[in-house]
């Protein structure tokens, strides 16, 4: 099969790969659908992650089931389904809690490589949720997304406890960024301050039900939140980005009492103790337990509630993988599509 | 009147200053019945926080109302109150939540000195909470503790989530951990582990409601929570240090998804982004709204339900304050009583 590996720093490669098989009696095969390039792959490709290449890529997929392992009993060949980034078997105490992504059994689905014709998923059926039925094409980029950046902006806005009645700041405009408006939006935000200095990443943050944007960032940024709420700070602030600046941005520009939701993959950041202390949040996040939420977001997708697929806005073949990161690199996409 | 003052790390005297007076119509004047010396107060008694002396010491009192301003409208003379250490409007709309040692018009009363006779209190009607009646002397030092301590214990287990069913470990053995060890019990913990290597404290934990003793610090200690836990960690940490270990003490102790409620004043710590990321525990904490818990505790004392006044094994008449710092800085006692 076809997939695409990480050799060095900007240097991917899509290349002949064995096929994978059935290893474990509770894996599954599935021939993906879809599959795409992630923000978080993008530091160990910019060089600020080490790069132990050549590496298959990619954590993101959609599918249809190929083959079960022996052990196999909630999904069958033929059925479309969604899993997330770690495989998780649903069912230890930690998972039953709502947090799959730290299950005692998870194995990360990055170092199996989902930019690929054909993935192995361990722990099918703690990981897979199928569709009701196979969906129309143009569903397919929607549940792409659930699979990843839908499920960590939803568990981001969860973690912040974005209610009916509050004002939200999100920062960062990445996918997560922008579907963590959709998500507040969702949940009831009176009010959601997109923080963005792009205009096709405002245009999509106002579609998905922002009510504000702002431009600044850093202390600027967090003192025209706090001209936007009475000088308090916002309740909720998504942190979609994973910098020290852009967790302190958060910080500061929630209000005491008030909840920031990090999903940013940090790196760098050290958080001062005092500063925290003072700051009275609550701070919640780090990998998105997606498996949460897909069931809610599978439904809400083939229900055409939510079109969380828009922040596509580039679909390559498989094989030109690599302009695909190049494109979201330079910020000329803000999420890639591939077709295996 | 008599107040003690700090002019340097480890030189505290007892002194006449000036009588306190009415400075703006929302302030009280209370006879003090007693005051303390808090566990936070032994940072700038050590050196280990800058002193700007002679400074007037203590936040935490109860008394008798002598004066009341022109605007004082809930408390009047004669009224037995309790205060905290942030005097607060308990109206803006961060007090309404909950948060008034973050109240936008908030008051420290350290920089006013409750280890005196008398004390000015800001925001009269916002700060204190009067009891039923004048209390019998025996309750006295249950009340004082509520001032902070008892209420610090009890907001950190609060942000920690505790709630019937859970484990819950307490790093930090002072009088705010073992109130915490209190607070825990009130809610519901079903385990809950005290981290302590002083016969003294475990004893009165073990009085409080602890289940556990865990003598280990650090990793050990860690991997004690772990073994205790089916090596998930607990539910609920309640830190109550303030240290870098400490604080990565009660973040390693907690399973993924579990609560640190921290309420020790953080010096020197700074938090490694990537691993509390990955943690996926929710932190919140910083100085207790001790207000908030007010009402509740003062019923609770006040009916014998809790007995928090126990954490004071040492009283002393205010003028013998220099030795209270002693005891407690050479860890002789737990909590010291002043008696003004």
């Amino acid at each position: 099969m076809r997939g695409a590996m990480l050799y060095a720093p900007g240097d991917v490669r899509v290349e002949e790969r064995d096929d994978p098989r059935i290893v474990e009696p509770t894996d599954a095969i599935i021939r993906l659908s879809a599959t795409c390039v992630c923000g978080s792959d993008l530091w160990p490709y910019r060089g600020l992650e080490p790069v132990h290449g050549p590496a298959p890529m990619g954590h993101e997929y959609v599918g249809i089931v190929e083959e079960v392992g022996a052990d196999v009993r909630r999904v069958r060949p033929g059925q479309f389904v969604v899993g997330s980034f770690f495989a998780s078997d649903n069912t230890c105490e930690i998972c039953r809690a709502g947090y799959q992504s730290s299950c005692v059994h998870r194995v990360g689905i990055g170092g199996l490589g989902a930019q690929a014709q054909y993935l192995r998923v361990p722990l099918a059926d703690g990981t897979l949720v199928a569709t009701p039925d196979l969906p129309a094409d143009d569903l397919i980029p929607g549940l792409l997304a659930a699979s990843d950046v839908l499920g960590t902006g939803w568990f981001a806005a969860v973690a912040a406890q974005v209610e009916p009645g509050k004002t939200v700041a999100v920062v960062g405009d990445g996918a997560v960024g922008l579907l963590g408006v959709l998500a507040a939006k969702h949940l009831g935000a009176e009010r959601i301050v997109a923080m963005s200095r792009h205009a096709d990443r405002q245009k999509l943050a106002l579609a998905y039900g922002a009510t504000d944007i702002v431009t600044e960032r850093g202390d600027e940024g967090v003192a025209r939140i706090k001209d936007l709420t009475g000088g308090l700070g916002a309740h909720s602030v998504i942190e979609a980005v994973g910098t020290q600046e852009s967790m302190m941005q958060s910080i500061r520009a929630t209000r005491p009492g008030g909840h920031v939701g990090y999903v940013g993959v940090t790196h760098d950041v050290a958080l001062p103790g005092t500063e925290l202390f003072f700051s009275h949040v609550h701070l919640h996040g780090g990998p998105a337990p997606v498996r949460r939420f897909l069931p809610e977001l599978i439904d809400l997708i083939v229900d055409r509630t939510i079109d969380p697929g828009q922040v596509f806005d580039l679909a390559l073949p498989l094989d030109q993988a690599a302009e695909g990161y190049r494109a979201m690199d330079e910020r000329r996409a803000i999420k890639v599509l591939l077709q295996p």
